[in-house]
């Protein structure tokens, strides 16, 4: 038996927040193979909207799930759940007039398409296609090692799916760019120009 | 089995957004019965440090708990993971360069123990010491009726503990001042001037 509850209506609105921070706050959110870039192109692209004067925040998989997450493991459910948590998250951010910056591997395709119809044109869904190969020669926190080894299992790419991607907005290969080529590339995605 | 984990260092740090918006962001937590004011004066302390210019944001267990928290119930064990999710979402917060106000009953000692503990000097716990029978007068959201009515159970202050309190900082009875002079008052303790 739950309480009954309800939205309070606050002074403070979103809206009076987002104008204190001279922006309309939005979501970008990278999806892909472990190795593939994520949180290291999310990391270079805020480091340019915060040069822009953005108000920037960045989640990754590695923070929230060190944190928040912390509960959760690896099989379908606790990524549902990881995932579920980390669009409410963002929410707060947008109603904080934050522009924030997501890096989850968001490996079904379901979520992120739940992302899509729960966000609208406030989010922008990224793809980095970097091959599975290059990812595994990568290998930034030794898991492809480690699966190889038989030490960890439900490694997404090997023995648990990346579902085929309809719902992101944008595809990037990384494997012959730098990340400060990457984020000014996204940039101009993003805003329809070129960053000087 | 889990997968190894470690935090990144990306190219934004803490103290760039929290500089960028020239504050030292902080955590201003309400603790009391339901109906003793917290997100009412949380909401016009808010206004009042948004008006001084802060960066800031709201998190209550109503819009927290319709999102975020919206697989938790009120059981003992889900009580806590409320509050053990909030304060991580806080620290967010806190890394983000925003100053969160957070307006939780918060029953249970140990909770309030682990936040100080966690926060230290970055956090500020109010407890609200409105009397019960004022909180049932005023009973903004309906749950002392239904509760009379027996239409819901585990309910605050009546069958359900609150505990007492040795780790708040500021104790404030709401039964005979207005949200505005409450929040000023508020302010003067925190910030050690009276709000001009």
């Amino acid at each position: 038996m739950k309480h009954p509850l309800f939205s309070h209506h606050h002074p403070v609105t979103p809206e009076m927040r987002a104008a204190r921070n001279r922006q309309k706050p939005f979501i970008i959110w990278f999806t892909g193979l472990s190795g593939s870039g994520k949180s290291t192109l999310a990391g270079q692209l805020e480091l340019l909207l915060h040069e822009k004067g953005f108000r920037t925040f960045l989640l990754d998989g590695d923070n929230v799930r060190l944190g928040l997450n912390g509960d959760l493991g690896l099989s379908p459910a606790d990524r549902r759940e990881n995932i579920r948590r980390v669009g409410e998250v963002a929410k707060l951010f947008l109603d904080a007039g934050i522009t924030v910056l997501c890096a989850f591997i968001t490996p079904y395709e379901k979520e992120r398409r739940a992302l899509k119809e729960k966000f609208g044109e406030r989010i922008t869904i990224i793809h980095l296609t970097t091959p599975l190969e290059l990812c595994r020669q990568r290998d930034p926190k030794g898991l492809y090692a480690d699966w190889q080894k038989g030490r960890i299992k439900g490694l997404t790419g090997l023995d648990a799916p990346f579902e085929h991607s309809e719902s992101t907005d944008v595809q990037l290969d990384t494997s012959t760019i730098t990340a400060d080529e990457g984020a000014r590339s996204l940039f101009e995605r993003l805003f329809g120009q070129p960053h000087c």
